[in-house]
């Protein structure tokens, strides 16, 4: 049996979207016959909408302006504070935290060398810029706990000395219980054991 | 932190999709900010296409055109063999497992008092008038085994007599254990159980 062509197009469509396999499409595609025409042009609409989302000058997240939400608005934050981050997600998911409240710079990557990412195919210029024209308190190096956040930390650190670097701390994820957790983020744990607490 | 606001359009469009939550409209919509306009334009299309999607004339199910692939080429099918089924998810299954060969009626949905749903709102006019005009060898009711289900299956039995009714077997699904099926389906299995295997 084939299905209509219309319906088959979306199907193929809604699978390109990140997480979603031909099984999950198709039961999309088959509930979203009964949306209205609005409803479909709608998400049609958004969905092209973001091909004119740019990038924030400073900092590189998404921004339909030149300044994204963050810079434009650095009096509502420690300006004497970045925050480097490899991604706009994770910039998104440190805001939710709500503990961070300095501004950000996002890399776009991190060092692979395997994967041929070289310190040319990150947003370094504009960082190297800001570090030497701003007198950060602390530049917070927030990149994941992985071989490649790690070399790129020490890249930046032999790279461009003399500021205040700190990285995020590594341990037991809260909620979490030594049986189910792995030897390293358990060593980890141990190694960055504090007496205040 | 605000979100520019065609990301957040597309995250709201996103999350009116079946199954989709808040969060992984999120996650998709930023790794949509990845894709270039014409992967975004090809997506948004197809949505609208569907707008434009009808139904088969004879069975109810999708098509562009009057009749659909299985009705437009009856011929390649069991003419003496009607299926009736709830929607056209359902029959995409039955077809699916490739054992059924005839032909197809769907309802539209399931009787269901409560809900407001009578005779009129499902799709029997045109049942009823392939009933009284082909002579089926067999007519089977592959209606989910709900009360819905049953009460459906009830009533045609009894409103449009005289056919030769078949209800699809009800018993454990395949690759199941009695450890972990209901009491209902077991006791069903038993009801059905059959000298040659």
């Amino acid at each position: 049996m084939k299905l209509p062509s219309s319906l088959e197009n979306l199907v193929h469509s809604l699978s390109s979207l990140p997480g979603i396999g031909p099984k999950s499409a198709q039961r999309m595609a088959l509930r979203m016959t009964n949306w209205d025409i609005e409803k479909l042009n709608l998400i049609a609409e958004n969905i092209k909408g973001i091909s004119s989302l740019g990038h924030c000058q400073e900092c590189g997240f998404f921004s339909e302006k030149d300044l994204c939400d963050i810079c434009d608005h650095k009096e509502r934050r420690d300006q004497d504070q970045l925050c480097v981050v490899e991604s706009s997600l994770d910039l998104i998911a440190i805001e939710k935290s709500g503990q961070y409240k300095g501004l950000y710079h996002i890399l776009g990557g991190l060092l692979n060398p395997l994967l041929g990412v070289g310190p040319e195919q990150l947003n370094l210029d504009s960082l190297v810029y800001k570090l030497e024209n701003v007198a950060y308190k602390s530049v917070i190096l927030a990149l994941n706990p992985t071989i490649e956040g790690d070399s790129t930390c020490s890249y930046l650190q032999m790279t461009y000395p003399g500021h205040s670097y700190e990285r995020i701390g590594f341990g037991m994820p809260m909620g979490s219980s030594f049986e189910h957790m792995d030897p390293l983020t358990i060593s980890k744990a141990f190694e960055n054991k504090k007496s205040s607490f």
